[in-house]
């Protein structure tokens, strides 16, 4: 098997080079190297939506704050979670991992609209 | 502002009825509802994908386990980091989150792997 010549694999190290990869047959590995340039093709898809989440969030944090709304909605955070559990689950994706990766993403996006006020207020007194 | 019917909300909560929110004009609030039927498409793709991907991780999890490939590979690892990093910057997402996001990803996938392994274990001991 030659290295993957893919420039959207970006992964330098040829997986023929570690020692367990030894004991594997060279279809098992191009398999393994067909899969991995999938997943890096629905990564770059992942990452730009999530460029697309985070700019409607923030319009969300400008809002906000200029209208004093405090940064987190328990109630629907808890209707989002609900939504993608039954989403996840038409998907055969595991409903536990998608609730955590909300939690994850609205965590984030969370820490977000507090900077905004903060910016705000400081804004305010100064 | 009456509530939103969008069936793509599934917020069973008005937003106006917050003690917060009473002091918001109505037009900030349906600005909010807006942007919120957004952030619910986005979700419901990121969903989707994220299933393309668990599918195609699994795939990898299934050819590890039976060619006897270590669960993680922390250079595959390393290059995912890196190439998600440059596209997050691209996109003007915090390359920081990009991170974050991949490596609570690949924690759940290993975990996957590790379960595949053990089951195969098992089976053979069987």
């Amino acid at each position: 098997m030659t290295p993957s010549s893919d420039p959207a694999d970006h992964a330098p190290v040829d997986p023929a080079a570690s020692a367990a990869a030894r004991q594997a047959p060279d279809s098992a590995l191009e398999q393994l190297s067909a899969i991995r340039g999938t997943i890096d093709n629905i990564d770059a898809a992942l990452i730009h939506i999530l460029a697309e989440r985070f700019k409607a969030t923030q319009r969300v944090g400008r809002l906000k704050a200029e209208n004093d709304l405090p940064p987190s909605d328990p109630e629907r955070e808890k209707a989002q979670i609900q939504r993608l559990r039954h989403l996840a689950e038409a998907a055969h994706l595991d409903p536990e991992f998608a609730e955590k990766f909300l939690t994850f993403i609205i965590s984030e996006v969370i820490r977000h609209h507090e900077a905004i006020s903060e910016d705000r207020r400081r804004g305010t007194d100064a």
